[in-house]
């Protein structure tokens, strides 16, 4: 536990408590600070942004409807508007280790508005004079309500403002690739084991095409964090708020971010639950099941530079070993597979949180807020790194590419249709086994060359069709 | 290994083996049987039932386009039949854990249909011939395209056929519940405490609002199952199958099932990936969160039946104890809680295999559909049973609930808009410290009884509003 | 539903019910039956042989205190012996999702041996007498203690019975292998690259290595399953159940199965958690890791036949394509990989189920042990197929090994020392860029050719050691 | 990208770069730096304290052998320590999503080393002379064997010197409450539901025993990490390390650490693998499984104040709400629960990626060490908080407890050997049905009450033994 060097008093229903003279916070963030100093992990700060929105709207509709002087309104909007630059971030210590609710971490933006609204105002901190955390600040609203619409507010900027734009970027610049390479015919690998080829343009084509459904996906899940659940209060009943109060506020929410939020379905579903949220995380997820197979891909295609199948030339960035000299490794893909393996772990925490609710509460919120942002937030930069840093640079080894087609076996399977897929079976077995070019193994078993010339064409055969033209 | 009374001769590429002679299979099949003999997991008939359509459908297709003799396309309709009604069941022995591509079932499926064909056209087992399973029943198909196909189709049953109209039953019963229980008051709680009231009705209107919600992303998640990978044949660039196969016999599966099937968007993305199985199941894990908590609610609700909370009275259904004469618990409710923590755990295993594609095709498939599958399976009867045998009955303990909000502390809510946060804290603690009722510790602290007699009415406080009417 | 044919009246403390006339069932069998039929997935009959050992021994403990006849307890241990046996299996029809306490399953066991006992001693099936289910059966037990205790033995059989010898068979044909190819030098590959070489039979040992300490960590944690919940009855405290009952009863089962069970450290742990098969789980899982990483090298190393890393040669069990002819795929090692997946995410089934116990009782019984169960088996029987169907039959496609070795750059590593890693990656650079061998590019620039053949030794570089023998 | 004002050059194998002129870190660091400022998640400082031993070892026993001139190797050793003291933390920038070999942070470490040892000896930066990063500092060694053992070394640390020691504090204050509160009789709970009593004291006893056991096996488990990769190298093989060093620099490792470390049984084996460290990971797990259950049985016990549980007083550590004045929740207990959550995710990452190891390297190793330490971490000081905050003040409303006693019916199981499973039964169920104690409805059903009073003692009912006296 820290001391400080000065101190001023702030109190609570608990009773007083020493804070640190130049902070702004109040009592009971200073309790939490002593009772939940635990690991490194700090509530994010974009849930005190998004919380700065929820105070500002709800001062608003409070002053318009009388119930709240103007002039008191004013300075609770020109703090929040204070919250949402991040002026105060040092202001909100609290962490993530804490009360389920997060009903500290929302006091703790009560007791800053208010201590800066008095400091502004000329009054003496901790008074709670003329703006009380509760009474003004809080006013028509709970830590249950006010909590999870933050969360919601940061996840949607978190969502639609990072991980989207970034999983788009990245299938343009994918299907940028396919439409670069979309002649280049390339042996096709099922199992690992060569297959029938295709171009490398309709390789990537599919990469791009993960990328598009997981993140449209993702978008029409994320439309559900629009309905918020302010006006609940305590228990979703919306005692001590007006009625209409959900939608006024939820209204000048999106006034003020642009986003259409509104007002909660069912309140008691939207404080009692994360659902939305689980939701959420679990398309974010999906988003990462694609993206490790993109990457794995690319670390395999690229590996070599010699013994491996070094169809793919990454970019060096970096130096790969202290011990080996000049040697390079796909560190993008690594990372990505990583950032994807926590993503996914992420989840099952949120997933598990999300299941604990009781009653009129979901207690788990800032386990829940904090993976859900975690994940959006290295997955945003982990793709557009991977972006960058490997996929815009990537160069084809045609050499190999052409190499592998031209040894290839499995084209035998254009003669299926001809002759038969047991006759063809035995032709590459036989090319394996008599170490055999595919023609070779094909006219020794008696395959006509003009046939064998007509049908096995690797370019056609990236197209559909059948070697008789049906 | 077992061995067999009597057997026939079967071969493939791989050369002859003997098969039990009183089954249809044919070598692959039992190839299958003896390397894969693993645990007791087989693969669901679901998938082999959905094969059907699929085999169905193709040799329509391949017949109308004249690729296929009509008689030869006939016959392997009228065994498909028989597969789709589950006639042959008996013929699909096959293990979970096998081949990643679930080739060894697609090769089931078309030992099995020609060697019935041969049967019913009078020809021998085992000779393919006049219906060879490659060349016609599989004609213009893989593994790689078809198996996919087939696991979309039987999710598609499962999630429409059964999870989702499972869940809005559930739903509906929960609303029944909340319109009959509508004016019943009861103490909210929240953190497991004592928190401001509410009617019972509006928290089970949180259930069914939780339900309708997950249910709706369920269904909008799972029309992505619509788009089908036949088609695109080894590597999905359709070698071997003509050009509009995949629309063509997408078209003929939709009119057989009557579900809106159609061609995937993308072919090598449906089959280098399971992505929407994967966004399927993360779906179908974010209803058992929902229902995770609806148990978790119920069984705390009805503890007791003396030393629990016991605002619930659950229907009787068995004798709880071996050991304790009398006693009863929440077994349905328990049930439910392990289904949902199985679903979590088999959509994680679905997520970690669905990650694991390489190049032109996911290895990870039947376990993927097996955990899909058996999710929704036994999701489906859970909710079923826990709707017949624990809501349906359940009844309220009026006396308790009653007992509850007249004890209650936390009313105090309501007088602090008139009265202030602070002053309305100290009422509270007062209430506790000295065992007082609310009402006496508001007029010991000064409270006048008129106020608080107007302010603190059970039933206002689960209604939007503030005690002085804004 | 079922309707039975023919019936006969059983009773519990909540009335009379129907059975099949043909069963030994009883009331509470049936009931679970009708509240439980939920999917496919049976409680194992591993649960039931071990509660054989349970009934049996208690039989024999309450007969020698003289607190039942001995005539009874004979009939008891009779019937039990029968159960051990598996020959009553038909009797045990119950759900995995039933009452958490698995009380239903041991109600079953006590009904079927009662009635079974009446049978053998001429008595009418339902009446109980003289053999009575919960009095004599269940003497001096509860399902809080005997179910917990069935899953310790049940687990026990499953790990030390099983899994463990299979490690080790797997364990013992990769050190076979490795001393087999203790002298085959190959290209070492980290990050997939090329790195500096190592003898195959390294690589192999290392596989050996991990897999022997896997299973001696799982040995290790499975002792902790000898200690018995057994005593504890109804809460821990052993009401009902004579002092000393509890090591009486676990010497018994020590006698009868030759493992060294005892009675539990503290039996309100052991019966308000699953804290040992959670840790024998997490013991599992951590087997499952390295084989993974087993399996996912051999599927890599196998990988072509011509277009892959095709250092090794898998062994052709089926064909591996319904279009392709003559594919093989590395088929056991996919199947290994989806096992693997599947025994984590049953462990994280299992951890989330162990973290849920409330009070005096874990109520996830049932999950817990099936999943620990199932996972036991899919990877026993995946291990030692694993090892006949490919590790057994693997070779070394050594022309491939000595062409890599020849081609590879990364042996610049030994010259770093000499000439430092700054001038050592200088070459690496120059044989990639201008596509030299190692040799041709450290000539060129300035190293000289004595140095380079003395100290670039491919077998040398497998041993620790620097160029310049320090 | 941050831009720097003042700037130095320093270089690689791939050419120079510009970095901040007052740091110590050399080109890698920044390259890594550009490529991978992904997210906030830092690589832990503990990893880089840990290195320093291993840099400071290694130089002791190179110097000792005569392989660095020992005016290098003290500077070396100079330097370490200043690493291992944490002066020079600000020079570890580096980020978790890296190379997956975490060979950046290792030459993080070797180029501030070098750069700081420079300075020292009154060198220019950047120059790598006299100290060179490559030849000095990692001599003898590769990231491969040296990162892993920095992982372990850290992970020793956490384990052994926090979560082990931490665990057992609790364990202790659990053990503590159990003897304090050895005869207060309290009703148990199975299923939620009423059963016969037990003492508070065995209810903690319990509590305790699942610490007890958790902590042991965790550190049993966490032995294994005693065994370190150093001397393998790039792949295992000890190139460029002379024999014997494994040994000699674990054996100092050991001497500068106080414990018993020593080199790897198979270094193939500790590179390819991350096998201990996911043994480590799923004990902490294990830990936390019980950790969830304590904390879960806390805030169940003390909910109320009045519609709860509220056999248990938790301590009034924070004001609970924004809008309920004087609610309090059991916030500790909450935190508990999400952070043994997130230990569990955290596990399922570190198994993921343990098992994503191929040929001679596991390039998973940032995401598992940092969730390692993670995990370590917060539970660490969420288990010091739990029990200074919650356990250490919470006190028993023996008033409940007594009346809950004395209203229960399963007390009635006592009655069961003399009378009866199915006669018990029948009056507990008169009991609920007629609203009586168990002592009228005994009697009305006939039972003797003298029997009942020597029978139904509550203290009598909380140890072994039957009503009977067997």
């Amino acid at each position: 536990m820290t001391t400080y060097k000065e101190t001023r008093t702030e109190s609570d229903s608990l009773g007083e408590i020493q804070v640190p003279a130049d902070r702004l916070w109040g009592a009971q963030t200073q309790r939490s600070l002593i009772h939940f100093d635990i690991g490194d992990d700090r509530m994010p700060k974009a849930v005190y942004h998004a919380y700065g929105y929820v105070k500002k709207a709800a001062a608003i509709v409070n002053a318009r409807a009388g119930r709240l002087p103007q002039w008191k309104a004013d300075a609770i909007v020109e703090v929040a508007d204070e919250v949402i630059a991040g002026r105060l971030d040092d202001e909100f210590p609290l962490y993530v280790w804490q009360t389920g609710s997060g009903t500290q971490s929302n006091m703790n933006v009560n007791e800053v508005i208010s201590n800066r609204a008095i400091q502004m105002l000329g009054g003496r901190l901790g008074t709670k004079d003329p703006i009380h955390p509760n009474d003004h600040v809080n006013m028509g609203q709970s830590s249950n309500d006010t909590f999870v619409t933050a969360m919601h507010l940061a996840a949607v900027e978190a969502v639609e403002g990072g991980l989207l734009p970034a999983a788009r970027r990245l299938r343009d610049a994918a299907a940028e690739k396919s439409r670069q390479w979309a002649d280049v015919v390339k042996i096709g690998r099922t199992h690992l084991e060569d297959a029938t080829p295709l171009t490398v343009g309709q390789e990537w084509s599919g990469y791009a095409a993960q990328l598009d459904d997981a993140a449209d996906h993702l978008a029409a899940t994320a439309k559900g964090l629009y309905r918020l659940a302010i006006g609940g209060t305590a228990v979703g009943t919306g005692l001590n708020a007006p009625p209409g109060f959900a939608e006024e506020v939820a209204a000048e929410i999106a006034e003020l971010t642009g986003h259409p939020f509104t007002g909660a379905t069912n309140p008691f579903a939207a404080q009692a639950s994360c659902d939305t949220l689980v939701r959420v995380s679990a398309a974010i997820k999906a988003l990462a099941v694609p993206l490790f197979k993109f990457a794995n891909d690319m670390r395999w295609l690229g590996s070599g530079p010699r013994s491996g199948l070094h169809e793919l030339i990454l970019p060096s960035n970096e130096p790969g070993s202290s011990i080996m000299p000049g040697k390079v490794n796909p560190t993008q893909a690594e990372a990505m597979l990583m950032v994807c393996i926590q993503v996914m772990a992420d989840d099952s925490a949120v997933s598990a949180a999300g299941a604990e609710g009781n009653f009129e509460l979901n207690a788990f919120r800032p386990l829940i807020i904090n993976n859900v942002l975690h994940s959006a937030r290295i997955l945003t930069d982990m793709i557009d790194h991977f972006r960058k840093f490997l996929v815009a640079d990537a160069r084809l080894d045609t050499e190999r590419l052409t190499e592998n087609v031209e040894r290839s076996i499995m084209m035998v399977t254009a003669l299926s249709p001809v002759i038969g897929y047991d006759s063809a079976a035995k032709i590459a077995h036989r090319a394996l086994d008599e170490d055999l070019t595919l023609k070779e193994a094909a006219l020794k078993s008696g395959v006509d060359e003009k046939l064998f010339d007509r049908v096995v064409v690797p370019e056609r055969l990236t197209r559909p069709g059948t070697a008789d033209g049906t």
